[in-house]
């Protein structure tokens, strides 16, 4: 009921020559046809698979995102499909780990999670962009319920244990002291005669205006503490009611030298990159529920626990050679006409499969991104009830790099359970080195600096070193430009019989939707060979 | 799954050296004492009322929240509490209108809102900032689930009929381009020598990578068409799977000139503003599940078709006479030993109250904000369907203002309500002065010119003109600095046995919990009086 959404440059002088003046509407509406073609996404609605299949055989390796979203499709396009899964459930990497979950990681580690009823880890990707549309299509087709996953939160920390004594400092008061500086220091260029000469009086007016506006500045252009800058890092006291109404601005604004060594600014950014921006999603209840949604579809095409040793093509078929990691026994053969490998390619590389010289270096080339995701259960939500933190994420300089708060079930009390570590890079690798005991105590160590509330309210967690990860040994494919020039396009030809999809072919990695649109650009060139052959 | 959180102007070097340095943790540990007291709240936690009350009464005036925090505290203190209130429900402008509603506004126009079952308007409030802890700690207390409310949305719409022919602009595109522009402009004068002497040679470096990072600059420093730019703003071909798989980068930045001129760069600042900072909530089912929540813990204190006629006090009691606005019938009588008036300052001052000159002087001197709300029904969800538009808000020079979208049911299909305008300043009396249904046919109108959808999609609407409302006659106290000084702490002190509150009695005009703070603040004091008299 605020009026604080009014454009406040807009003078009252326009607002009333605005009133009744619905002139130049058929311009508008006209101009309308040219809405919505700005950005054009990849994915244009269901797949259609039109045409005689003439009863071929799919086999599909990998019951990921890309392996169902194949074997969903080739089924409805006539094929007779089947699918080997290394694991006993379904999602790959979609993943959610919760209370009595059980998980092995290379080395021997096995970790039994112990979150209470409700509380999850998602090991893997943790949010949707709004532009993914195909993920978001097939969420919306299996009936998986999306809630709005918090990127940005204007009350969460940053924190540098090099700057500010090692405090601390709320994203907004980081982010208006940044926009504040940076405006105050361009609009005094911009007030002096000497400034670009290509700006006109006109642009030059207006730019400072704008710079008021955007940086909270004060009536002479300079970002200080009062009623502006307040109403934007927030109060000392903020304003009440009654006659304790009285609010008390905030003082503590950070020097632009001091901001700008600190590296806190590098924070403020998430927000803005395209695939963190407004309005990100996650399911409702975790990740996992879409891979769980996909299972209920195509579950009975699943052979699960099939680990894949060989893959050989001729001239009529494909042959996959497996063993079932429980029952052990011999090893076994599937066959079909044609074989769409989701295996990551740092798995895949280490299995004999004959495909030509160009797909052999391309399986070869990706190296694969370390990382390690630490899940915290605490006994209470202090970042809530003590911070009033709700959702999104804290940033730090500390090998954990940033705490995730959960994005559901806010002001519920009782239990909750925090991404304690994102860590990625170097530091990766040490903590993926780790026992999965150690990489807790770590996340837990390091993010007590941060929310000493750690230290009472501890009560269990776990933590998946990617690189360990028997069935991916790394995060996602770390493609570079020479890479990709060199190997992408090869790994993405239909090889005879043989046909790669997943993040890793694809120019979105490590996102769900790489895999989603690599498994329909490969099925639908599959298809044009089966139909037209 | 994906590493672009990663602050990237951290280098490699630096992450190398971070690696295993846990040194400098206990100074940290020790900083964060100074944590969470760079703002603290005037609300600090229920409110405590000890003491002998001596079977003292309150006639509380109002069921609004204001009326209803004080009737629950004073009744759980020991008061004998009654609560008067004109309406037929609870909540007063805690309001939320839907299918089956019916709403007479003065002038005896009569709304029965047509709505789906499930679909809603709020016409009051529709959002609670984070830092709302009293309205936020009642949700908590009376068990009123909460959700995330979107306020910016990088996919929504900026629009003005004025710029670009009259075609909206993605929020993305605006912030993208401003920012680019910004950084651009400041980059090159900071690359100058003849640059604000006061910034040392290392700052200026560092300040030069922040403005990089942060405009999207590229390796030269220039705002173009380019990954950097496309990544904030969005792709023409976004990056895909497979063969098909290269991207397109975007090409149509804004020049600067006519970014400025268009003014479109106002609609930037709302999300940076302290009441509009992530993480917003809403509650689940529309605004007023509280005002219901309250109900049930108080709705027995309450009369309610009471509409007050005077207010009179003397040396031993205070007594109110009201209507029955439903049953009529004769002036009835409530007397007790003090009361709470929460009534808005615009239906007060046509009351008789015998309180002295200076509060008589202050309840005449605020007049109230105009405004008017209208929402929409569509028989499906085009927002999201056709423009992947997921909760938010787009804005216009429109007299509408904006259109928000549901925050709520993502991706549900079906239908879906808009609020199709949230107008305020001159074209609210405008819009009051009209029917609702010409005010939803405008709405309507100006819409269409933003979503061509609205033609085949539009099934009905509701509208409310605050200043129409009987009980209001307004959405929410106007104060001026100047008004505050003189009246403000008149209006809020305790008149003889009369005491004053509501949004109108507090620094946070139009907000929920401005009513709560004055409430708690109000009834602080008159417990104090009562226990020591």
């Amino acid at each position: 009921m605020s009026t604080r959404d009014v454009p406040s440059a807009m003078s009252r002088r326009e607002l009333l020559m605005m009133i009744g003046s619905v002139a130049g509407s058929a311009v508008s509406y006209r101009a309308m046809a040219s809405l919505g073609l700005t950005t054009e996404s990849k994915y244009q609605g269901p797949i259609r698979l039109e045409g005689d299949v003439k009863g071929a055989t799919v086999l599909i390796l990998g019951a990921g995102i890309a392996g169902m979203v194949a074997a969903l499709e080739l089924r409805k396009a006539g094929y007779q499909v089947q699918v080997l899964e290394y694991n006993n459930r379904a999602g790959g990497r979609n993943w959610t780990l919760r209370g009595g979950d059980s998980y092995t990681e290379l080395g021997g580690f096995t970790q039994k999670c112990e979150f209470d009823k409700g509380l999850y880890l998602n090991p893997g990707p943790w949010r949707i962009p709004y532009h993914h549309r195909g993920i978001l299509d097939y969420c919306k087709r299996l009936g998986v319920a999306l809630e709005p996953f918090v990127q940005v939160n204007y009350n969460a920390l940053v924190h540098s244990s090099k700057a500010f004594g090692g405090a601390p400092r709320r994203y907004r008061e980081v982010q208006a002291d940044f926009n504040g500086h940076v405006a105050e220091l361009l609009s005094k260029e911009v007030a002096q005669k000497k400034f670009d000469k290509k700006v006109t009086k006109e642009d030059r007016e207006m730019l400072l205006e704008a710079l008021k506006e955007w940086g909270a500045l004060d009536k002479k252009g300079a970002y200080v503490p009062g009623r502006e800058s307040s109403e934007r890092r927030g109060y000392l006291k903020p304003p009440g009611g009654g006659l304790s109404a009285i609010p008390e601005f905030s003082r503590n604004i950070m020097p632009m030298d001091e901001l700008l060594q600190s590296r806190l600014w590098a924070a403020i950014g998430a927000g803005h990159n395209y695939e963190m921006q407004t309005t990100l999603f996650q399911p409702v209840g975790g990740m996992g529920r879409i891979g769980d949604a996909f299972r209920r579809e195509v579950g009975n095409l699943i052979r699960f626990n099939a680990k894949v040793t060989r893959i050989q093509q001729d001239a009529g078929k494909v042959t996959v050679n497996y063993v079932d990691t429980v029952k052990g026994g011999a090893t076994q053969a599937a066959t079909a006409d044609y074989c769409l490998c989701t295996i990551p390619l740092s798995v895949l590389s280490q299995i004999e499969v004959n495909v030509g010289a160009k797909m052999q270096a391309a399986i070869s080339a990706v190296p694969y991104e370390a990382s390690c995701k630490v899940g915290l259960q605490f006994k209470r939500r202090f970042w809530e009830e003590d911070e009033h933190i709700y959702g999104g994420i804290s940033y730090t300089d500390l090998p954990i790099r940033l705490i995730g708060y959960p994005n559901t079930d806010y002001h519920s009390g009782g239990k909750g359970v925090l991404l304690g570590a994102y860590v990625f890079g170097p530091n990766a690798y040490e903590f993926t080195a780790m026992s999965p005991e150690e990489r807790v105590m770590k996340a837990y160590e390091y993010g007590k600096m941060i929310h000493p509330q750690y230290r009472d309210s501890f009560e269990t967690g776990v933590a998946v070193g990617w690189h360990r990860v028997p069935w991916t040994l790394g995060c996602a494919g770390a493609w570079t430009e020479e890479k990709r020039a060199q190997h992408y396009e090869n790994l993405c030809q239909l090889d005879g019989r043989i046909l790669l999809a997943g993040e890793h072919a694809s120019h979105i990695p490590a996102w769900q939707e790489g895999a989603v649109l690599s498994s329909l650009d490969a099925i639908s060139r599959l298809h044009k060979r089966v139909i037209s052959a």
